[in-house]
């Protein structure tokens, strides 16, 4: 690989959000949100309210945020921490280390407040998690 | 907002792979995968091929990538383009424009080659598009 490789192309994001979460900390988080993550807030930058016309209380929708907490340089691990299991690469995992902490959260949408917040269940992500995007969960083609 | 806002926060990552895909242009990508989207190669970036442990021809699979060809600073649309929807927060839709245009693709893995190229079905993506992650769907707890 040389500095005109292609893939040497960083990339850049802005936060769109928060979490505020109960969860304080890595280890106190579930692995997964329907292994007892609890309710949680999202606050959005105002820069971004006008993004979120059209969401409603009850929608299902897809967080994706940032995992700040972890690991980047981590290629593989044995899944959910335990050396019985296979030594398998993070692209065939859910391991929150990975070159890119991408998040992938499938949540529900309890409450909108002041057309900035929102509060949604379950979520594992720890409080101060970025999110860096929400979308819908696609149901019938008029969704899109 | 002042400079000291949590929100003004870069974050940075840095492709994984691209996309190489018959689909050249974005007004000839479908706008889901399910409205004639073609096979596609994705090409790793080999500094990450031992992330690709584990992965195999039959998995599906979660791409993320970063739609760069799209509009950052739209915060609102009518969705599928056609205006007789109402204007709506891309947060509540899954257009390309958005603050932080980060592409989700539920795709099938069809083969691998040399460790470092796959092929997936069916992918709206266009040529060039950066891959940033990708992650198992889940299935059952085992797979985690």
């Amino acid at each position: 690989m040389t500095d005109q490789s292609p893939f040497i192309v960083p990339l850049s994001f802005r936060p769109i959000g928060f979490v505020r979460s109960p969860l304080i900390s890595r280890k106190d988080a579930p692995r997964q949100s329907d292994e007892g993550a609890p309710e949680a807030w999202v606050e959005i930058d105002p820069a971004f309210a006008d993004a979120m016309l059209g969401m409603q209380a009850g929608d299902d929708i897809i967080l994706l945020t940032w995992l700040h907490e972890s690991r980047r340089e981590v290629l593989q691990v044995y899944p959910r921490g335990d050396r019985r299991n296979a030594l398998t690469g993070v692209f065939a995992t859910r391991s929150p280390d990975r070159p890119n902490p991408i998040g992938l959260h499938c949540v529900h949408l309890l409450e909108i407040k002041d057309g900035l917040r929102f509060r949604v269940a379950a979520l594992e992500a720890i409080d101060g998690t970025p999110v860096i995007d929400i979308k819908p969960v696609l149901g019938d083609p008029g969704d899109r």
